[in-house]
């Protein structure tokens, strides 16, 4: 298989993944077509990404000659976000509670994204592994925002949204935690793995990050969502009904 | 007139459009600021980017020797999710319910100019038709949720709401279906249309899809405004005034 | 000194300014959160944009010879954002109320810095006064938000966040105007002051005007904070607990 093939299968894969997210996602809730949007979105933004990979538009050559995809951190400076602001609706029951909690973790997220943009753009050592620890310590901060007080208020919702965001936080981690050793080997990092390899690991990576995870965030949503409804814990402004009686809402507006 | 004629009068157009649409816009509440604030900034961004290419620093000459005005797409990256945006606003009174619909809306449309950007950027004619046939479903995809969710959503509002929307949502899809005829006819495209007289039709469409429908949707909101204000369905939280006493807002905050 | 010493002082400067400001950062309520991550993050974004002056990754050298730190206008356009936001939430008791508003001050800020970018690419005489003219047009815009409807929203607030407001609006005013006439004398502008004088001013300048005035923000947003909360101005869900039972955050959600 070549690299293009691989590229290709992420492209393909996403595109599926995307469907099959946009068609499996429930709109009872805002909160549940909120999760639904995120899941469908990221893996149709990561086909885009592939594709354009895959037909040379993704692609710059560097001066040393090495080919560099920079199409994949354009891809992630999106769908990373997405994913985190799904996670933090699961904890927060809706990420209008704590908007600057929600907003500071989307922020270095995006500093982790950009500086690792920066680190594989560059070709001097020094100021490559600048960007590279930059960009590792973002990741942390990352994690502490979902290890600390993401989980804090998790813990203050009911068992289903708890046990959801608690498996959520912890498959996403585990699954991010590959990434800075993938890019660490491969081409843009110390070159230990060559091209082909190194794509086909993050595009089978990138796969299941965004198409199994997304599969597994959502039918834990779809769980929060029903035991929401059964307990009668979602008000009716919350509620995407097909008709909405204007009337209906007039309270929640002018309480 | 020469193609440069024509981007300098979409300059001037869209400025005296953002001048006179600032001037005309209503601020008695929140809603009416708001769509005030999108219809006198839209034509203010197109300005700036008729400008740049007026003075040949939004274009970039491709290795085939097409000249490929792409600040048109960086324009549209903006001015068409704020349209939307304003329109959400029209059938869901304030975009602050469905918050997710409204995203989800705005990312298919970014998806839509994105993935336009790469097909004028792209010579390889596969390449090409690839992008043009992505933009297009996305495009499907504005169309879908402006005339189902939001058609259900303003068919639930009062009767002077619920005319604005359906007027605004016809008349922004007739002048929008008209870009991708034009772009696909033009330079970017097959070619069958020379650089000067696409730039005319695109200046001319792009001054009546702004200024033109801009101040058609802000007359219509001065009339939902007017209608709000006189069944009194406007909380005292949504109307902009001059000096609004601090207690005027607590029951609101510390409901 | 040479210039790049000048871009490390203002990388390892901002970088403590922002572990300085994270520091000191409070996070008793939502407001107080929001106020510590906008001034926290401010003095970071500045640290990887000098880091990437100074390694010369953030610049380009024009046709005519004159080297263009392109970066230091990437991080305005994040930064002066963010910088406006806190104003306006010290304003406003939150940026939620005068949605609009708040968001037609941050484009036209950036409306701002973006056509200082332009001005700073362009070597056409008359393009660049263009751009410059149309920047100050753009801060003149930004001005009367802050002096007008804002003072207005700040004077119905009570004296302690009202006298941060005016003592903030009228530093960050004076500081940021300092801009405009170094930029102007600087290589971008009329060539008055040599590369390394000028990236020497700003680099003061932007220490002054991220650190330095982030310091007495957040030191005016902790005092309106204490005086909100002594005086039972927050409502529960406003406040960051470590563990809040989720009872008590319902009658809110489902007021």
């Amino acid at each position: 298989m070549t690299e293009t093939n691989w590229l290709w299968i992420g492209a393909i894969g996403m595109l599926a993944g995307s469907l099959l997210l946009f068609a499996a996602g429930g709109r009872r809730t805002q909160d549940e077509e909120g999760h639904s949007l995120v899941h469908g979105f990221v893996p149709l933004f990561a086909a885009v990404s592939y594709f354009a990979m895959a037909v040379h538009q993704g692609e710059a050559t560097l001066s040393s000659g090495r080919v560099f995809l920079f199409a994949r951190y354009l891809d992630w400076s999106v769908t990373t976000p997405a994913l985190l602001l799904g996670l933090s609706m699961t904890a927060l029951h809706g990420a209008r509670r704590r908007v600057g909690l929600v907003a500071g973790l989307l922020v270095s997220d995006l500093v982790m994204i950009v500086t690792g943009l920066f680190f594989g753009a560059s070709q001097v050592p020094f100021i490559k592994w600048v960007w590279y620890s930059a960009s590792c310590v973002a990741f942390l901060a990352v994690l502490w925002v979902l290890f600390v007080p993401l989980m804090q208020e998790a813990r203050a919702r009911d068992q289903v949204r708890r046990d959801a965001y608690v498996r959520n936080a912890i498959l996403l981690t585990v699954l991010w935690l590959i990434y800075p050793v993938l890019v660490l080997a491969g081409p843009d990092g110390l070159g230990l793995l060559a091209p082909t390899p190194a794509t086909a690991g993050l595009a089978v990576l990138d796969l299941v990050a965004k198409v199994g995870y997304g599969l597994v965030a959502m039918l834990g949503s779809k769980a929060v969502t029903s035991a929401d409804l059964i307990r009668g814990e979602v008000s009716a402004a919350e509620v995407v009904t097909h008709a909405v009686p204007s009337g209906a809402l007039r309270p929640a507006r002018h309480a």
